[in-house]
């Protein structure tokens, strides 16, 4: 099992920068990597269970299960169905915590997976830099960062 | 803010029980205190933000709040936005762990909420034996327990 | 039970600041408002369960105990056995968590009390900005902060 | 990376098996593969980031380090830093909640582990069975068990 992990502060209250990140589909009006996006069978993209079916720049389509969805703690967990990618098992969490000081954010974005062992350490980069960090850097354009 | 917290194991995997708890509209099905449930403006159960209005065995009605749903850690969080009880701040969560020696379950429900100072004993106990143990008495019998 | 929540992000990575900050015996090394601090009984600071007794300022004396310590994630939990503000089932956490770009951290302080319902805004208010706040003004000049 | 999960329920409540399970240098009062245990330098069993050096039945030797103790959660986490099984990375939690009903606890004893992908399995099913299961077996005829 691999472990990625990736944080960021973002300039924007938690409250504002979860009304964004909590549609399960709508990672194309954000991401840079992410062209299009549908939820299956028409559900609603905040109900759990849901699949988000999206295609990435390069062509590849995805599909993720939304396992969790928390209003609570700003928290979303999701696993891959389907991907171009060699992983199994891949589950990922994307949680913010308010910054008081300052009406910012923290984001946190982490994943495990499995993988053959001669990929680990590529699929991990392509995760962390291709998929979480481009995506804090558009989050950053986005709401702005100190 | 005063804290009610009770827990029990039930006799049955934490996956099965779920399928079961998971459903937000579902405490008529096995709640003793509770008659008639439906989820406002015909929303799914399971997305999250819906808000579930039901009735008590005494004619109370309750309107609540689905705050997090997760079939990654088997929990629920829910808020009350009306009830005729003098509580604000209501939050509750629902929590199961599989119990891996002899496929039971813990479940775990607590909540927090205010309420006037010379009634919060009173209404913790409401809470913590009419709710929460009445319902564990249910599932118990639902299940089985040892 | 009052609850007080305050972050911010300092300008060191998590391991540097935690390892200031694990000894509980510090808080006169960093802390503006406490000028003495000691563990009872020559216990080492981080023994679970050992007490430090440490003066403010005005004079008061605080014992406080150290419930749990963990450098796994970086967290702090104690109890405040003895103070002069009108407190009770006072506890209070303090967490860190790394953000991976630019080598920051996420910080975490909150507490929760009990006390006299007239007095309670104002206790909150002392904790808060006294304690908390002015805890991460010292230890953002001491690391630095973008 | 490896995970292995195991879970039971004790009969007694949790203070009472906590005060048991927080020695670090307590295995070998409790776990039937553990017979030697002492804390290298003399430091207290309780103080964090201390070593525990022990012996299993077979002569191994295992040394490993305290990482975060919590009698505010009822928890312990430790890494193995030697033995002579084939792991690296070697974490493990021990977790006890209380079972309000009948003054009970359930305990959570889980670890992730690196190791050879050919050896994974056995490895899994050594620290599942033999250290886990082992122990939850013992401290059931300890405590008693429904």
């Amino acid at each position: 099992m691999a472990k990625v992990y990736r944080s960021t502060v973002l300039d924007a209250p938690a409250e504002r920068v979860w009304r964004d990140l909590r549609d399960f589909n709508g990672l194309a009006n954000w991401h840079p990597l992410i062209t299009l996006s549908r939820i299956e069978n028409n559900h609603p993209a905040d109900k759990v269970g849901c699949v988000r079916n999206y295609q990435l720049r390069d062509g590849a389509r995805i599909r993720e299960k939304l396992l969790s969805l928390s209003d609570y703690d700003f928290s979303c967990v999701s696993a891959i169905l389907e991907s171009p990618m060699d992983v199994s098992d891949y589950v990922a969490t994307l949680r913010l915590f308010p910054v008081t000081e300052g009406n910012r954010c923290f984001v946190e974005w982490w994943a495990e997976f499995d993988g053959p062992p001669e990929k680990v350490a590529e699929l991990s980069e392509t995760v962390g830099n291709g998929m979480f960090q481009d995506g804090f850097d558009a989050l950053k354009k986005r709401y702005g960062q100190r």
